[in-house]
């Protein structure tokens, strides 16, 4: 699946393809709406890679990642809907993304999801 | 064993059942009440889990757990309860439920349980 | 204004009624019920006081804490109500009681009630 | 001055009139966009207040602090204008909000504004 | 080797002894005395174990661990005892104890010591 | 009043008498039982004042706060205590000593007492 | 006193000259150059003020910073410098600067230097 | 690759080249400018490894890491290429470089970058 | 009094003499020796002070702390003694100077002296 | 290579020589000097090793580590050199010796090494 956000995203050539090395982004400013009652979510959303032939461009990840704003996801859902669109747009060798989310209901909820080119 | 309680945990269809990833809820909320003496307990309950073909409903989760609120539980049976009951509501592939137990007579405890569709 | 928990209140004489000396109490495992969803709050109840003629036995505080586990109040009213029930049951120079609320609908609350003999 | 959405915020009766008691609500979880770039900001707001015949419904200060999201204001001017709100609302005694929001160009930055009645 | 207080220890049948689990008690209050100054210790001592057949009553571990409060006994020695009595009163099938030690001459201790049934 | 254990406390000539300046001990292994329950008791206590003609010598302090370890005294009633221990030992100008007592039955309390030569 | 850099300010119309309220900045990316030895000093600036008929404007404040970034400066003497050039841009109220220092020869430093219109 | 700062990085003999043993040096005051808007960047820079036939001389790491403060450098690119000048500058069995940016655009950034000898 | 040491301290012209500011410099790593036991003891001296004509040059005040690392000093007189000699060096309008000592016999303590002009 | 410290180091036979277990040290208050500058070094030293036939003697730790005060010694040296002298001292099946050093020219260090019986 991927997200109609996946054209926001924008790469550049990885600098250094001949080695694997790791890259995380941490943005704590995730917002989107509960489908169901309309109410804001707010995330902290963690990209962690190793990156192919290219790599994110950040200032593209934030434009994307406000794009679902005002938009309805569950968070199971939406967590795995960034990491196809970052797959999709980078073809990365190993990637996870984390939402860890605020409390509703006096129960706070973390989702990790992860994808490798191995498995 | 499962409890009285199984019934109110409410599950949805895994939104992405082709990927193993993870799902955490943690609920510093949890009260019961000791058996012996009747004097109440607090606990931070934690799940965590591969989800299978379904995945727990969080405001289920939060109903199920305040089901617990007036009855008599000991430490170690209730967390094993709770897994237990987990597993009867959606067959994870893998799911662990943690409880960290406020201190009683200087001593804090933490019961961790866990159950895999392998093992 | 009092609670029909009052009488739980127990005291003892002051060992050092000479003397204008503080006390405070903090008990992080408060519950009750919201009066209109019916669903449970949490708080940490804090008592800081300046004892007159006698003190709060530390048994009986948290009995009577416990007194509220099932009983629908609001934030605002039951801080006062239990500052309105320690006044009567031991009458202290200088008294405060603080609440503070857990998270509910992404807010926390801290309601903080005073009495002075002067006042 | 005061906003479109004064109109949103409930109040209930002060249920202890006759004492002046503190009340603190704090809000981790505001939005709203920045009115030059269209880039959306982040801010925990807090109001602390001590109540004069109502206090505020903590739910419609929610529904209030929501309908922020997708207008833009200043930070200095979105503070001041929610004090205002407030002190339309309900004529507290006394009342501070406080707006800290998040780093932007490297730099964080703290609102801080106050009403008193006698002033 | 085991404590005089080896009696003292307490145990119930393990309620889910189909499973293996895993339980941890965490004592910040241990106390007992230097054999050569006379000068007090203090400790914190945390058991984690995954029991058999029985698991640990815990109001006689807090029983147990205050037996040692006059007596004399060296770091290493006293965390070794308390594990070959827990392992004598009940046989679990993995235990560690670990005693955290307060500084002394500028320089603190921690002393970790664990036992399997497979071993 | 004052305690058996007074004569435990040396002092050392104020090296510095014609400033007033402040000396703040803190002892986080303060142990003593309750009279009750017979059950072991454990705080943190601060001693912070203006020396007169004296200070207390570190290594009595020390010592004077071990002379309690076995003996039965209320929260309220040994801060106060040692309190006056510490005046009669010494006459500083100011004193404030504070006991910072661990949980029991879910309840941390805290006693501050304060002599003034001038009140 | 005043720094070449004192036309990077900007400021905006105050949208409440009629309230006294507080604004307060922190950078924790200041750098500037030390005049002797040459290297690099960081330091976290805090511009807390009561505005007057003006405010900064956020961006020049990070633009003004930055332009300090390799001239030398002794840290007492840029700290009211930077005090010096804020009154002179806006005129607020009241206002302090703070500069917390990184450690250099195992000894870090806070200058803190204020300006207020009726002093 | 290497940077032309390749040669400020001093050498001296491994003390002990007989044993595999880890250095850590940690650098929190790293900073250089983004090639594209020209602002400074802001990141704690750490060198992590296993010495072979020589070790990091540190007041040439601390030269060396200075000469990058007014160059345009992506964070991907510098912090491969610190670890390409640190290889070539000491041939260490292992060696780690971890470079963690300072939040720009609400997003924080960490990059991870190895070598090994034998891969 | 004054110490040995006093013409250490080195001072420089006070750059902003028409302004009261406040500078503060930390310094955790004192060390001296017990003058009966012969062991180390260890503080962070803070000193805390407004500046008159001078203030103190901040590489001087790093070579005067050490100037006591192998001399016997107890606690409340270094720290009277270095105010004493600060005073003497630079004639302070305000100044105050802070030693946190560490654990010794399960006891730390903080020494606080301060000098004004004014009194 | 041994130091000329080695025989203070004082042992006593392992209270448990048949179970392997593990003892950890650490000392916040290591000072040395910098062998070109002649300035103090401070460092947190932490030994952490499973006995053989015997154990360390903590006074005689202590005292074995106060010996470096006044010697000049390289980070990556003194660390290998307590190492050797500990094994020489007591032949422990495995050891580790880490050394983390206070920040000098904006970097902080931390050396670890480690011995075993059977490498």
């Amino acid at each position: 699946m991927s997200s109609p956000h996946l054209n926001l995203i924008e790469t550049f050539p990885n600098p250094h393809p001949n080695r694997e090395y790791e890259i995380e982004h941490t943005c704590p400013e995730f917002t989107s709406v509960c489908p169901i009652t309309g109410q804001p979510d707010f995330a902290t959303i963690t990209v962690h890679y190793v990156p192919g032939a290219t790599c994110i461009e950040l200032k593209s990840l934030k434009l994307y990642l406000w794009a679902f704003r005002n938009e309805g996801h569950f968070y199971e859902d939406v967590t795995n809907l960034i990491l196809d669109d970052l797959v999709a747009a980078m073809d990365p060798l190993r990637i996870e993304v984390r939402g860890v989310f605020n409390v509703r209901g006096g129960i706070s909820s973390t989702i990790r999801a992860a994808h490798s080119r191995d498995s």
